[in-house]
């Protein structure tokens, strides 16, 4: 197995009908991308799984799914109105136009920090060590501007400020707001969480690495509502669970790590990622926040509403700290398929290229083969009718054996069944194995709960 | 059974955790709303089984998930720059805002049909016939605008019209600008199909009945390519599978009915809607409309890309014709609240309140009660555990069993376990039937089984 560049998965993602760049048909929306049949399947199952984890089998959890288009007081009481935004400059000669930190961060390596440094500090780095512009070497920046990442619209038929409205660009404030809605109706005892699975909205001046960093992306995230005191023990314990979730998905644990938060973000108390090791080195798949009473605070001061729990076994009353644990639902497919990619050297020579997908997440869990077009064709059409009931499977009669098994190792099916004349004669099909190759006969009213037992989790 | 309005559907959702008003601590945001935790299990349910209908059991069905950002060309080509647009006129006295075909529709009771008028028809119309302000009851507006009713923002730095691009009014254009992307990496023949579930943005001026008109909401649609000259016939059959599926989940047949368009979209050759029957009247819940070759045509026009598939058996090129078959899951999700609610009267003059869920869409599919907390707690918690990693399942410790087994009823929980001394000693616990009202002793080690062969399908 060699070392790869992303670009080799994203060339696999728009051969194999993964992952399309959106509106290609136009040239393209700038970071946009659109999941295509294998892609959407991937992504259903991560997101099927995450919620039967943190939703489903959790006790006192519940889900929410709030609006995109929320009051724009909300944002207001969030901070994201005042201080959701980037440092950009642009280079006097060419126009072109930088987040000054990834310019400061990007041309030093990593050994100067930018992140820590204020606007001031960072102009003046520039200025300093003569940073050039990547694109024409001159060195004559604009100085920073703020820009706030939050895509604006207009609700109503004027467009002034009166109706601004923007896209959300985090779910949490889904869960925020809608916290003693859900404690009332669910007679929730705190603690306990909320979950959430939704689309965001940044208006990223720089984004890039494929599905890595977009414009639109999807969350799975979890708020969990406990009182002042346990919020560090349950810190740490939604870490661990951050991490279990992620190597329950089949992902290489070598490859994961923690990453403390160098600068801790305003509404937090402590924070910290796991970063998966891409082909661009590491990034950011999940984030454990303690962000304490900083929300339902502001919310409550904000809104003049009263945000208090009452503890129905001790009277008391207070507003409760939040740990949240956050997924980026495309990073984690991103991280799935470079994780899952794998290139092998069979002793004929041939490279076999295999999608070694855990069975649970697999697009496709079984491909069903007719050895013979038209001669088991009937009967294979019959399998499919049957699995596909319990099972995402893929019918597939087109080539040989050996090249339509290829192609499902590519798309990283892991089981493929061959139906032949020992099927139609004995009921007998063969069940070919992705990752071992190997091959078993088994009887066709067995194949169910064979499946069953390698594949639903 | 006695009717009941709107109203009370909208109360129950409140009070019961199923739907909350959008940003309700500031006022909220009109028109939106947030699903809260039974909600969004319900309406994870009807995707599920959508999907598995539409997608994964029917062959030659693929799924794809666009972005819902898309370059702004593709709402050029797909005429909603030109023409997705309401006719509005305003009060000149009190300076309410109407849409004028709505005031006409409204104030003859229908009786005059202002969809097949003209902008210059309906003015006169308004004009002549002394149509009176709802609010002020003054006769005097201004003269009809078009208002288009795509959401707009600004990508990029910059606030002007050369970075402006929109929030899709509609996911069907996601399978359009990608039918050749599909069609390729998954070597599919026509006829096949393409399916999307999504969110969709419509800025409209005059919205209501809870969710049934919003600003945001979710599309389930499939769009079945198939050759010119079959498409009558697949345009038939998508009508059947339209009415079969909103069956199956339940819904009452007498409550369903067909409704030709008097007036066909731009791009339509035949349209036909599904009207449910809901407290506020009939109201469209799914759409079989034949798009013919029209958005493909446009496309390859737009872009200068050729949109023809190539028949690998005949060699024959051609732009396939499109038969669409769409729902809007929110308002499915009105029509089986507003389908399932039910009331009646006890022996004892007790009013029950059930919602009769089909249990495959039931937010949670067995509620645990046990008999009495503590004693048979623990108990209960290890079955919860056991359970819930196949069903959604809800826990309950608090009030008498029968206040419990109403408030499972008025959710729509099909089934109620309870856990009392004979399941700690002999293994036995009481099913409770929420439709019946009927209990059974069965075996502990039975339950999963009993369960699935009633729940899932």
């Amino acid at each position: 197995m060699k070392e790869f560049e992303l670009d080799k998965i994203v060339n696999i993602c728009k051969q194999s009908g993964f992952i399309f760049p959106g509106s290609e048909l136009y040239g393209g929306l700038a970071n946009t991308w659109d999941y295509g049949p294998l892609g959407i399947e991937l992504k259903n199952n991560l997101k099927r799984l995450w919620w039967k984890t943190f939703v489903q089998e959790r006790i006192n959890s519940y889900g929410v799914d709030a609006a995109i288009l929320m009051n724009p007081k909300v944002w207001e009481a969030s901070g994201h109105v005042s201080s959701f935004e980037d440092p950009l400059m642009d280079c006097k000669k060419c126009k072109m136009r930088y987040r000054a930190d990834n310019l400061i961060n990007e041309i030093t390596k990593g050994a100067v920090n930018a992140d820590q440094m204020t606007e001031a500090e960072m102009e003046q780095y520039i200025k300093e060590n003569n940073v050039k512009c990547p694109n024409c070497q001159s060195s004559d920046f604009t100085n920073i501007r703020q820009f706030n990442l939050m895509f604006k619209t207009n609700r109503g038929v004027t467009e002034d400020k009166s109706n601004t409205i923007y896209l959300r660009p985090e779910t949490a404030q889904g869960e925020y707001v809608n916290f003693l809605n859900i404690q009332r109706t669910m007679r929730a005892k705190i603690p306990f969480g909320i979950g959430q699975i939704g689309k965001v909205f940044r208006n990223e001046v720089t984004p890039g690495n494929f599905i890595f960093r977009t414009i639109e992306f999807e969350q799975m995230e979890y708020q969990f509502f406990c009182k002042k005191g346990t919020d560090e023990n349950y810190y740490e314990e939604f870490k661990k669970i951050g991490l279990e979730f992620i190597k329950s998905l089949g992902v290489e644990a070598t490859k994961l790590r923690f990453k403390d938060h160098d600068k801790l973000a305003h509404y937090a108390k402590a924070a910290v990622d796991i970063e998966y090791l891409f082909p661009f080195g590491w990034g950011e798949i999940n984030g454990t926040h303690n962000r304490t009473d900083f929300d339902l605070n502001n919310h409550a001061n904000y809104s003049k509403k009263n945000q208090e729990y009452l503890d129905p076994e001790t009277n008391e009353k207070y507003i409760p700290y939040v740990i949240e644990s956050t997924y980026g639902v495309d990073r984690i497919i991103l991280c799935l398929l470079c994780d899952s990619y794998y290139e092998e050297q069979l002793e004929n020579g041939e490279i076999r290229e295999v999608m070694k997908f855990h069975p649970a997440i697999a697009p496709y869990k079984v491909a069903i083969l007719p050895l013979i077009k038209k001669v088991h064709s009937e009967k294979a059409l019959e399998i499919y009718q049957s699995l596909s009931k319990t099972f995402s499977v893929i019918y597939d009669e087109a080539g040989s054996i050996g090249k339509r098994y290829r192609r499902n190792d590519a798309i990283g099916t892991p089981y493929a069944i061959t139906i032949d004349d020992e099927t139609i004669k004995d009921g007998l099909i063969t069940v070919r194995n992705r990752d071992t190759m190997l091959q078993e006969k088994i009887n066709l009213q067995d194949l169910e709960s064979y499946l069953s037992n390698k594949i639903i989790r």
